[in-house]
């Protein structure tokens, strides 16, 4: 597929479009977007989108936008075919351009979905928010793993029966955690566990040169020998969702990682679940904390709550938050206003 | 007062020394001293020590202990008054020494209770447990404020209840951590919160001089103006008692951290409870994570277990653990076996 390269709205187009913004952002968030584009804020997908050009922002774009900006943008589709430097020429033929599409701001990083919904509106220039997504991975993992040596829950438990009684706590210092995934993400949870004393081991599928990247101590191969797999305390998981991975977590690495705590922040289908819940049962995985799973959002009545000593965390840990869609919109508004790409543009025909 | 040298127990009457060891030490912790020591262990004071020369681990020494040491031991007073150096020969002459105490080794940090208990037998070498005390009370402090930042206790409560929802989760990095006593444990927090990206500022009630201790971003006095209090997201008192610190966290001084979460891993004593009552009530601190208070232990219906956004946890932060018992006594044992004076003996006259 040849790259489609993002083109830049066009600025007298952009300083008169309306901000159409999404109803499920919080007020603060809308009043920060109103202060980087200097206008109000009027709700996305309240209906037809009416007069002028658009810069939205939200998580999907409602079909009746997406309708009004495709059929604008194919009227004046080849002005717009036309490369970033000429933007402001072509902007002159469109000035009228009611309804359609400029700019589309999603507040989450992965964009497949808004793409996958249907035709993505030809000229509209679409960003994404990434935010501190591996910092605030790691700080979930570095939370969940700390708080089980210290046993804040159970410490919590007992406050509320007013109960005073020292429970034993556990150094982490010096315990062995295997982290699947040695990307950003992995390398991110490795480096903040590396600094409280804990020994990561990277496990990677794919064969690497070179020395173990920051954050890890060593880097193994997915196919390692169990024997390098013992004595870990720690198993976790970033490892992205792809035909390799599926049920990635079975029987046999359970069985391998004996006595582990299993945290998985990656996807929920990577795992097994008869085999976790068997190995929970059995005593082979210590516990388990799970921020993803096959089936998102787990039910009230779905069995994996009933788990033994297992925490389940509704798919937060790498949430966006207010400050990381505000803080990437801003840098894609200063971008723009230079005549620059946003770093955090994404090629929309190939989709990230 | 003159120093008390520690005097190292002869190597012949250790060699045949019984091993009697406190009731409430783990079976595990009792095999890796009948390991260290190469002999079977007895309970410490289940009544008289019967025959033959002693080596006692536990956390107080047993009245009957005590009198039937003190007793011997002053039989042998001028013998044991001679130096480390001349051990050896003096033992010549204490060739029997039924019931006395060669050695205790205490598993606490703290050995003033044992001191003030009565006359510390003469000649009795006193080692202690230091274990990896700043650490783990660092370690400790992280959990908290990761498990405020990831609302652990939330989510724990969240699964409970089958409830899946995605709560708002804070980052730590770039916040500022205010830590009350610049010493090792202070120090510790610190180095292990500015590895997460907090920004660290150390409030020490003594002049310094020089740089920040490692740790810190900086050091500011105990009389600092308000104005660099503010903006405090944390602020973790690991302050000892002393008649300057009692009751040094008052109303004037919750005020000027307004917004921030106290920890507190110091002594309790240092808290006006009513002071933070009234902050927690108003709404002036956000929350309060006590380990230690001014009585302790808590009874069941202490108004304190009743304090919105608090959580108690029994005094646990700086625990000793087996392992921190085991590795300080194997330690002790190798450094009197090579003759030398072990690192953690205690300066009975002085009192640590």
């Amino acid at each position: 597929m040849i790259p489609t390269v993002p083109r830049l709205p066009d600025p007298e187009l952009l300083a008169r479009a309306r901000l159409l913004v999404a109803p499920e952002l919080s007020a603060s968030l809308v009043r920060e977007l109103e202060r980087i584009t200097g206008r109000g804020a009027e709700p996305l997908g309240g209906g037809e989108p009416g007069d002028g050009p658009l810069l939205c922002v939200g998580a999907s774009l409602p079909e009746v936008v997406r309708a009004a900006a495709t059929a604008t943008a194919t009227e004046t589709a080849t002005a717009t075919e036309t490369a970033v430097e000429t933007a402001t020429e072509t902007a002159m033929e469109t000035a009228t351009a009611d309804g359609r599409l400029l700019w589309f701001h999603s507040v989450n990083a992965g964009t497949d979905p808004l793409l996958a919904a249907g035709n993505w509106p030809a000229g509209a220039l679409l960003t994404r928010t990434v935010g501190r997504m591996g910092e605030r991975i790691a700080q979930y993992v570095l939370a969940w793993v700390l708080a089980e040596c210290q046993a804040v829950p159970e410490y919590a438990a007992q406050h509320a029966r007013a109960e005073w009684r020292r429970l034993p706590s556990e150094l982490v210092a010096g315990q062995t955690a295997l982290v699947y995934g040695t990307g950003r993400i992995g390398g991110a949870v490795a480096g903040l566990l590396r600094g409280c004393g804990v020994r990561t081991v990277g496990v990677a599928r794919a064969a690497r040169t070179g020395g173990p990247p920051v954050g890890f101590d060593r880097v193994i191969g997915a196919d390692a020998d169990a024997g390098e797999l013992e004595g870990a305390r720690w198993v976790i998981s970033a490892l992205p969702l792809t035909g390799a991975t599926e049920g990635f977590f079975g029987a046999g690495r359970f069985a391998a990682v004996r006595g582990a705590t299993f945290v998985n922040v990656g996807r929920g289908a990577t795992v097994d679940m008869g085999a976790l819940g068997a190995a929970l049962r059995g005593g082979g995985v210590r516990r388990a904390v799970l921020d993803v799973l096959p089936e998102e959002p787990a039910a009230p009545d779905d069995p994996v709550w009933k788990l033994p000593r297992t925490v389940i965390t509704s798919h937060s840990a790498g949430i966006t938050a207010d400050e990381d869609v505000a803080g990437d919109f801003a840098a894609c508004w200063e971008a723009v206003a230079a005549g620059r790409r946003p770093e955090l543009a994404v090629d929309t025909g190939r989709g990230y």
